[in-house]
């Protein structure tokens, strides 16, 4: 018996779980529907789609992402930070049509003069999280295109910020002179040879003077010298980047309790071996799992 | 009366100059001849193109640059570092045809476990700037699509690196989400509006805690929370990448002699105002002025 429905909605991908009243996944559904894919006016049929033969259950439909952005089905302003469970369940934004189907707004932060911040998504991660280890302190740390880190005291999302990692990696890769230096691993070399050598190098690399504008220059100078070969820039590039990434964003956020990494893909991997080459204890939570429990938890708050 | 010939001949443009006796320029040539232009076999006929009726005088010509590298005419390998102006007048390489043209070699600095790095070109304008201001010691900024730090000590280069601050720009301005955000600057608005509150705004933020890969994404946020107009995002970009450029290179070089800014096109403009902002005394040269000089030097030297 489904009991409630819940969707994570992003740019480029739809995830659905049909849930049994103790949260138990009946069913899954996950479709290249992102936001960005969805014309005007094509969510209702992408929602179909997605979950339809779901609805008859007549259960309660909780989404998060960038379904409720300005560009998805139906804005969800941002809720203010810090954000408590019972401020997201208050905030969320009912849809006229069907109406069993309520959107989880995401967080922004930043006032006038202010550091300015956001995300969408996220947020509901963090709480699943929270909840799946039973703590109410934590950093939170989700890799990607653009990375968030999220810090939580007492239960409530009390600051977070955005790297942009993940896209400085492709975009400097496909477009910069460092990927005319890249020969794409032979197989066998394996790329997601997360704790290679060197990924491990660019990891040092990041600890170093210079900052990123000379480290990301290092990816030449070291492969024009044979000190990189060319099947290897890519790992490199990529222990720099995360490298920089996790020293730096801790010290911007100031959090003091344990990293939580929330894993999707085989992104996390990389950033497992690099909290353990720079001996930061971080701990690996699986994404569908937090996913799941996060939507729950804003949906029976909201139920309260 | 021309008594010697200096090229400068770069990746993308080559620069020459018909000079007196006793330096002074009689006669300048610039052409979109630069190495990456040219095919193998094509160097002849682009020197003659551009110097050819000089040549009648048998004056010695001297040239810097890419066309020393292993893409150029010839290759004229790195000099080890430090280098002074002996050794690069020494480890010049001398063309078959015509002899009377030498090319002045790169300096590479690092052995086996070392930090890397190249330049080609910059060396010799570091010498002429040194001699124009009549100094032994100074940190060098050559700002660029790779910018060059070159720390000088008793006339000798001894240290250097590089940060590719602008092909980061360049790219992220073309092939991010932050290109989206940009609005071209209306007539009147005008970009290189150097010192503008964009500008400045970005290089306050480079002080900040979080690192490159935030301060990047910060120029997402503060343009979706309109503290940064469409038509500001570029010189926000431009002033967070300067920004981290000039508080970290010389963190990595330990230079504490006179920054000198070697200036060519509108960009070191840009660079004064953030020197400026930031209260770090750096003084402005000529490009021309210093490379004419520098390309002097060496071959004086090598004539000793």
């Amino acid at each position: 018996m489904i009991a409630t429905i819940r969707l994570d909605w992003g740019t480029t991908n739809a995830r659905a779980w049909a849930c049994a009243a103790d949260g138990r996944v009946l069913d899954r559904r996950h479709a290249a529907l992102g936001i960005r894919n969805i014309g005007t006016g094509g969510f209702r049929a992408a929602f179909d789609r997605l979950v339809g033969d779901w609805l008859a259950s007549g259960a309660p439909v909780v989404m998060s992402g960038m379904v409720g952005s300005r560009q998805g089905w139906m804005e969800a302003p941002y809720a203010g930070c810090p954000a408590g469970l019972a401020s997201l369940a208050q905030a969320m934004v009912r849809l006229p049509e069907p109406e069993t189907v309520l959107i989880v707004p995401g967080v922004g932060r930043g006032g006038p003069g202010e550091r300015h911040d956001v995300m969408r998504g996220e947020e509901v991660q963090c709480f699943g999280a929270l909840a799946q280890e039973g703590i109410e302190d934590a950093l939170v740390c989700l890799p990607g295109t653009h990375s968030k880190w999220v810090s939580m005291r007492g239960g409530a999302i009390v600051d977070f910020a955005s790297a942009m990692t993940g896209e400085v990696f492709e975009v400097m890769s496909r477009h910069s002179i460092l990927g005319a230096l890249m020969r794409e691993p032979a197989p066998g070399h394996g790329p997601g040879q997360a704790g290679g050598a060197a990924f491990r190098r660019g990891l040092d690399r990041s600890g170093e003077a210079g900052g990123l504008l000379n480290h990301l220059f290092s990816a030449r100078a070291e492969a024009l010298f044979g000190e990189i070969a060319p099947e290897d820039v890519r790992d490199y590039l990529s222990g720099v980047l995360i490298g920089h990434e996790i020293r730096e964003m801790p010290q911007l956020l100031g959090g003091s309790g344990d990293i939580l990494v929330i894993a999707d893909g085989p992104l996390p991997e990389r950033y497992r071996h690099a909290f353990g080459h720079l001996g930061i204890p971080a701990r690996l939570l699986d994404a569908e799992t937090v996913t799941v429990a996060g939507l729950g938890l804003v949906l029976e708050r909201a139920n309260h």
